[in-house]
């Protein structure tokens, strides 16, 4: 296939979406790495840090001033929130096309944003012009857009389980559930107490119940779909695994509906979402390492309420893979190209 | 002190329920440990089996009929469903007192029994007298008790987090929700594929969603206390630790309640619950080894959905632990006696 | 590239050894996966048993008697150890190359095999053509084979770990030091309590040291480079990870050497095998995934004692990725074709 | 019992040391716990930063200079290398006692000292007064002690495990190797990135090969009973569990020893030393939250290569546990008084 290599950069390439980010472009057919930029290990070896990387990935991180970042076709935001905003408008001046994995795009009520993530917006007006990306949703959108919220790891797990029942308007939607359990990784490498291994492992524990800054983004998320507001109570947990999401979803039915056959279709077409025969229940090592979200729906008794499970790679679907993706549709690229790495189990 | 020491039999030693029996009662101040069968076993040491009572428990693993349980004043029956069934008729004719760890007097119709648990019930009478000991709800009838159906370990979680919600009358009785987490202990000492380390480590999943043993039983103990019968979800999931559940408890407000208080003053007084200060979030290892429950209750947002945290130590106040308390009651002893452990934090 | 597409079948494809060789031939570009056996579980959609492969593998298993082994190529046996002795000479005849994952065709010697493994040997004339295969070794003699023994994972991290000492004649060989740590996938799918999550999680022992199956393979394998017999101490240990050895080698000096220099150029050119620079600590979740044994070699305080640190994914290197690196070998494929993926780390 | 209650205090409670002292203490028959002193969180109930107190300990975190600590009959530093060398003399100077959990009294060479933990130390004249307090090798000089340098969780399991060898004399005392694997919690309640969840889950690796600070402790503790110097290769591994140590020892024998006898009978009286059968591999949770050391003594093969098990839970006989014991025998209560607990298994 002779197909053009787009030139990439990533900026903040330490934390783990950044080393999911070079684990995936380092094998994509279609995309050279020229750049991986941290201000505080400018000269080291990025596989120096991420030994995985050995052999496969040559580049050093490097100063942001000295990265070129304005010659790449595309540039990924892995950083945290705050810093892609700053930086986003020159590079969009210079013909670079943005994708942010953290949430500067996401929200587009900008003093919601502000409110949740306790700063000053510093460039609102391409809070407008970006595209929230979750391209089961608005795949069109994407292939145009030149600044990519890629949406959060919560978010998509969550929004594509309730996904069919709120288009299909089948059930009361000022009552959605969402109880969410992740991997440790989804707290990021940052050094702190509470994700520590020896606090961490064997142990479970509810957080964020009062307000998580997932609840707003899922909420508008599902209120875009729907065409009106809807009532979302949010319980993230912590669960002691290194990746993957959870979602446990409950809506109570308004009308009867063939659950089964309404998730099939809706994703019918879709490569990463696979809607699991009648009766499963997904787990999450069956998307370590993957771009896929495995859904199953089910009716307990028959009763009025549903339940969909969800399961999704915090770093892939839920990160670096759904960044890929979308840089995938932008540049005309196969969905999957760069992303057919099959699930590690056991 | 110069109390007595009652005798006090074990039959079925092998799994979890039975070596937890063995690390409480061995620490028993009021309690002489004086026979633990297996007839698989019989002949091994305990503590060959389970090296952490090298010099804590001298007892063989020992036959049935050879045991004299029939001596002793209190045997617990740490056995597959269906086992005490087929015994405790004898020993409460010989004025053993029983306490059951496994299910076969818990349900007390006795159809529904059969038709969860696959089998023909063997002791009808018995389910009749049996008092089903969820202290905190039944303390008094435990103290006469001759047959103790000791609660499981969901059913401890999800009773204790729901229960002032229930007895207060003021949620939607017809929907209520029980997202429980639990430790592979839970599934018991069974080699079985599923709860094997490579394939339960760093993976989560939920498991019957379509129905679980667990959930007549929890419906019975809320239906009980409500005075009516309940609606009711319950969708557990098996979280890679070894002890613990988690209950995440979601209920529709039907009327204002100052929560934090309807739960303060409802637990008052008892030992083995701790309902934490608003905006907790109770974490499984604070209760790892110890007898409590620790209970946080939130209103997220001010809406109208109660969303309860209920975290024990499945093994301890989930089985065990609940079973000597429950002891402790009927033979008039402290109720904290011998169950005095800090939990083993980190 | 227009290069041959070869025929593959695995015989017992239910444990890990099988759902990885799935994994790495589904993403082959010079394989085509034509049957997978299980007499168990005949007509089962592997991907129902391991649902990472969803939408990756479409067979299902089937009868051995109706696989059409004998029109593969090649024949990978992923089974329990005696199985494979029994159907080789019958394949072998048919002109199909065998690569066996387990022990059969691994210890020439007959009697000690016979000894370790506790069965008669079926099939002693395939031992003596067969090529115990790490390709670091022996790679000519892989090419041509017909019967491939593939190594066990301990004794692939162990020899690639002790080679260049022993092939430089630099240390006592008398009295090598092999401290073994493995995953808790080594010890295969099979449900025994040992290896349960709750008894395998959070723990940490030793096992087999008065004797261990892959003594004999891997003081063979090192007799084998020194052309004399070795004395080895092997002590392997169960570490609480599913994935992953960590071999720790002691051995004493004779004489100075350079031993950074020795190792680097003893691996030049070697793609799976990795040396660290000087002073690293390599670490299991490195090569998670991937086919790469990396290597870090210390002297320390400057003593007269070597230590080498080797690490490999017991699945992968260690089992099917190893047996994938044969089979591109014997089949003069790239070394590394279907073996580029990229160790995941976190 | 009419025995009297010490008063205790702890310096620096709020790492893993110094909430099990919490743990121990507030369980302990004859010790009254009368400050915890943490300038960082002065005012903070320990129980709201440790929930497993909850209801069990109602002390605050206090200022030092508020606590009253000269008032104590002992106290207890479980605090950074560095701070009880600040704090010992004044303490000492008041009639206190002193238990340090930390290394400044450890190294009898303040020069060596000096060099491992990078510091001038602050109190020499206390260096040469304190007792290196291994209570199965020097209880007698616990007893008057004033100053308890309590031993390294390290050095704690690798001294017990090669003492009878070395007091034996039948083993090659300049080549000792010990291979130890150490739970996360070992590298304490700090807050850094390589000993995250996400790091350290599922992973294995060696660290500190060229030298670790325990390296002289254990060098010196084996001299002082060899009456000679010894020549030891330390390599500290982490191992994917909260609590715990295996050190796997090797030893070359000088001379025919039956060494199953030799440890009985070295150990016979010890109440915290547990010489297991033999052909035993003692594993880490049998002494989980437990004061016991359990160790077994192989020969492989009957090889001139003695290999010794030793496990221990690094927390409590490691630190906080043998600290209590060392305080137990100081103050002539019964060694075990407060450490009764039975490791929770699973």
């Amino acid at each position: 296939m002779a197909q053009q290599r787009i030139k990439a950069g990533i900026v903040g390439g330490t934390g783990y979406t950044g080393v999911e980010l070079l684990r995936l472009l380092a094998q994509h057919p279609h995309c050279e790495l020229r750049a991986i930029t941290s201000r505080k290990e400018a000269g080291m070896p990025v596989a120096e840090m991420f030994p995985n990387l050995r052999g496969r990935v040559d580049l050093q991180f490097s100063e942001p001033s000295a990265s070129a970042l304005d010659k790449c076709d595309v540039v990924f935001f892995a950083t945290p929130n705050g810093v892609a905003m700053q930086e986003a408008r020159a590079l969009v001046s210079a013909g670079v096309r943005i994708v942010d994995l953290a949430a500067d795009f996401r929200i587009r009520d900008v003093s919601v944003w502000e409110q949740w993530y306790r700063m000053k917006h510093a460039c609102p007006e391409l809070v407008a012009e970006a595209v929230y990306a979750l391209p089961e949703v608005n795949r069109d959108q994407v292939k145009s857009a030149r600044v990519i919220a890629n949406p959060g790891c919560y978010p998509t797990a969550v929004q594509l389980g309730f996904l069919p029942l709120v288009e299909a308007g089948c059930v009361d939607l000022d009552h959605l559930i969402a109880d969410a359990k992740s991997g440790v990784s989804g707290a990021g490498r940052k050094a702190e107490t509470h994700i520590l291994h020896a606090e961490a492992a064997d142990n479970f524990k509810a957080y964020g119940v009062t307000g998580h800054r997932h609840h707003p983004e899922i909420a508008q998320g599902l209120a875009h779909v729907a065409g009106r507001p809807v009532g979302l109570v949010f319980v993230p947990h912590l669960t002691p695994m290194i990746r993957g999401i959870h979602a446990t979803l409950y809506a109570r039915l308004t009308r009867p509906v063939d659950l089964q056959s309404l998730y099939e279709k809706r994703y019918a077409g879709e490569t990463f979402v696979d809607v699991m025969p009648a009766g499963s229940h997904p787990e999450t090592r069956s998307v370590r390492g993957a771009n896929h979200c495995r859904i199953a729906v089910h009716q307990p008794q028959g009763g009025d309420t549903v339940v969909v499970l969800s399961v999704i790679d915090n770093l892939v679907k839920g990160a670096a893979g759904q960044a890929v993706q979308n840089m995938n549709i932008m540049f005309g690229f196969a969905e999957d190209a760069g992303l057919t790495q099959i699930a590690l189990l056991p």
